[in-house]
């Protein structure tokens, strides 16, 4: 490598250092934020919030960065660079480019209104006044479209979007996947809701002491092989993971004392996240490769652990006797009872609390609304009757108000347009994974039976974890499966489990 | 006032802005560390404080700070700035001009040295060698001796560090009042030892439960007015508190299971410290004025709160009840046994274990020796004799190794030379502040005796807290009590407090 080419990745090294830092802090400030900070401390934080990412934001878009990113990508020394470097001067530019396009006093305008536009959503929200909401709604898709041009559209206005946060993640695709889904799913879920085997869930709403399941909490993170030392575990209204390092990746979780799903599996969610993190390869550690590669594979580890492991029949028939141990009185059923129980299918109109099949078809909706918003310019006004008919034809019920209907997620009002997809795409990379990993550890199922959680997570380490930021998804699909993204998996998967467990 | 002017403090104001913001970002980053961050990721997050601190520095520092507080500053400007504004203009340009004659290779050595000899200091304490040491410490004064070259000496080459800590004070204002107390409290400790009438401690030492030592500290902090929507007590091994806006002022606590009086007294001594902070004007918030003027008028909050008034006796009459419901088989003796075993004298070794007489002595001791070296160039070799002869000249006893001699304490490990003052400068302002008080508030005591702890807290806020950094302490001590420091104030509250107790 020449003597100036060390030199200017010397000093482009040293930028994503810092930018890592900020990152760093952000993530500290929010974490606190979130878990406990005093509430009369909240405005100076934002403040201070504030400056740190518009500092940042600075740092990652000044002309010494462009012209470092310039001199690295050139002809001649790209090719010098060594792997991780090569994607770091990669990624770097990618979001450089993004940020540029953006005038810094539209990007702050956009700010400004979706901070608002967040608490005047919560206000609408518990008032079902879509009205009160539906202008903001449309200043903000107004925005994004503005932001669409500027960037420039992709093959199609909506791709541009998908591509923030599922990187090369296309329109094209996701209608060929979910396309194989939807109407699987759709008959599935109908079968089950028809079958007279109906399993009874009531004892899982009894009383149970939040200490205990805490308890179980932490027991089940450590047979995940969540390591203590690179992490904790606090309380939080919804749960999070954050992973500032390896060394320090943070889950929250929810203790409800009349449901002891919620802390359970939304723990063993987190977890999943968090295993991610904290077992990204130590070259990484300080860049900004160092994280999950999108949320879409994010989403596979948590619900990998959540649903394929967490709420499979092997994991219980070894975990069970240890938490019937904490909750004797409300949990003198067998197994098979609890197995049943915890995997309950119920078509329903709340996302966040959708089983672990209906789930995809919340998400599907959604996919096809925000479709119909950017690429076939549908208006806000017609998104409650829009949103309406989906759920009826897909579920077969439909919301009495906006409050449990189009207003129910935060997501919009905050712009965060194309983010939904990531929740099925993590469903369906997750179920292909499990797919791989059954055929190459043939032991899985008696060593989860056995509670040996660590080969799993040593796989996944190997195949997935490491990698960071390194690869794309479509490129760790590729690579782990042999073959892309086929949804055929989760309907597979989802068949097996759900037509043995309704006895279809 | 001229447009141009007002377009420049807007300028400037938004600088210290994003300097305060750094700090609540640091002090966050800071408060996370010592109170439970993972273990594992410290090195990374050494990082982010390392380039966060340098960027606050690069910004207190930079050519446009230069101007924008020359422009301030000039003849025709400064008068027509709002009182707050030009104490901003006058304590920014302090930093400035301070942090402008340091090289900044030269600090950058500094940093690197003092955070390595912190690490080879507790090495050197755990095995009482002082050898091992010496060699950095010999740097760190070789160091500091370069800044105050660099700086410039003032009056004395010690001066010039004292100020760093407690703007404006000086050896000569030292000389005198600790002259006027050393005296005092040698013959004073002399005598109490020498009384018959020693109280008995030993059931203080007795297994006190952790969760009802917790119980109490909170509700003795409510008892204080000490706002919790503006705060959170934790725990660390260090009891301390940060200060990171009014809104959001945090302190620590240590449980210790074999000694009740840990917890009680630092929970109360953190606890005025955070009043201090909680309490500044509104006008200063999102300012570096925003915080207490110096470490010893902090340290006089702290302390006032610790030992005036919760170390007398009417506060324990109100509040001994309450504890003793905690632990009745604990502290199965009357209050007045309470009250003199929490005030037992007794000459010891080490400073952080002393009691609130001898505790001076200790300071006076560190304070001659840091003249010492400064001021009459006394070499590090020479120290640990130094030491022992002046704690058996003082205090009667004499180390039997440097674990417990001059090894003892962190700071001059980082370099904190002209710190240990503010101790004893805290408890000199304590008293004469308490002299004032109850002369305007004649009740005092009575209310004190019925538990009524707010209208002390209210004067304190009138006097003292709400001005935070817009007085020097000379300036406060001389409004608040009419005459600039004077010693005489503490050595008649510990005669006559100790006079009782020891019925001398």
């Amino acid at each position: 490598m020449e003597n100036g080419t060390k030199g200017t990745l010397q000093i482009f090294r040293d930028k994503i250092k810092q930018i890592k830092s900020y990152e760093e802090a952000l993530g500290v400030l929010n974490w606190d934020l979130r878990t406990g900070a005093p509430k009369k401390g909240v405005e100076q934080r934002s403040e201070a919030i504030g400056v740190l990412s518009e500092a940042a934001f600075r740092l990652s878009t000044s002309d010494e960065m462009g012209e470092l990113l310039d001199a690295l990508g050139a002809d001649g020394n790209k090719e010098q660079l060594h792997a991780i470097d090569r994607k770091l001067v990669e990624e770097t530019k990618k979001d450089y480019d993004r940020n540029k396009k953006i005038p810094p006093k539209l990007y702050q305008e956009y700010v400004v209104l979706t901070s608002q536009a967040e608490s005047y959503w919560e206000e609408a929200k518990e008032n079902s006044d879509y009205a009160g909401f539906q202008p903001y709604l449309e200043k903000i898709i107004d925005y994004t479209n503005r932001f669409i041009d500027l960037w420039g559209a992709k093959a199609t206005r909506y791709d541009t979007l998908l591509d923030l946060y599922e990187p090369e993640m296309t329109t094209a695709e996701l209608d060929r996947v979910f396309g194989g889904l939807r109407e699987k799913l759709v008959s599935l879920a109908a079968a089950v809701a028809a079958s007279p085997h109906q399993p009874d869930r009531s004892f899982l709403g009894q009383t149970y002491d939040k200490e205990a399941q805490k308890k179980f909490s932490l027991f089940i993170l450590e047979q995940m092989g969540y390591d203590f030392s690179s992490g904790r575990l606090d309380e939080s209204v919804h749960p999070f993971a954050t992973g500032l390092s390896p060394g320090d990746v943070r889950i929250t979780t929810r203790y409800l004392p009349d449901d002891v799903t919620s802390a359970l599996f939304g723990t063993i969610h987190e977890g999943g996240h968090a295993l991610y993190e904290q077992n990204i390869m130590p070259e990484l550690i300080g860049t900004t490769l160092c994280t999950g590669t999108s949320m879409g594979i994010h989403e596979s580890q948590s619900r990998f652990w959540e649903n394929v492991i967490g709420r499979s029949r092997p994991f219980w028939q070894q975990y069970f006797g240890e938490l019937r141990k904490l909750f004797p009185g409300q949990l003198d059923v067998d197994v098979d009872d609890f197995y049943r129980a915890i995997n309950t299918v119920e078509p329903s109109l709340i996302r966040i609390e959708a089983d672990e099949l209906t789930y995809n078809l919340h998400i599907i909706i959604r996919y096809e609304m925000e479709k119909a918003i950017f690429n076939d310019g549908v208006k806000a006004a017609d998104l409650p009757e829009l949103w309406n008919e989906k759920y009826r034809s897909y579920l077969g019920i439909a919301p009495r108000s906006d409050k449990e209907g189009v207003l129910q997620d935060v997501h919009w009002s905050g712009g965060a347009f194309g983010y939904f997809p990531s929740y099925s795409l993590g469903n369906m990379y997750a179920a292909q994974f499990a797919d791989t990993l059954v055929k190459e550890l043939p032991e899985l199922w008696t060593q989860i039976g056995r509670g040996e959680l660590l080969p799993t997570k040593q796989w996944l380490t190997d195949r997935i974890y490491r990698y960071g930021k390194l690869e794309t998804p479509a490129e760790i699909v590729r690579r782990v499966t042999g073959k892309p993204l086929d949804p055929s998996y989760l309907v597979t998967y989802l068949e097996t489990k759900y037509k043995d467990i309704y006895k279809l």
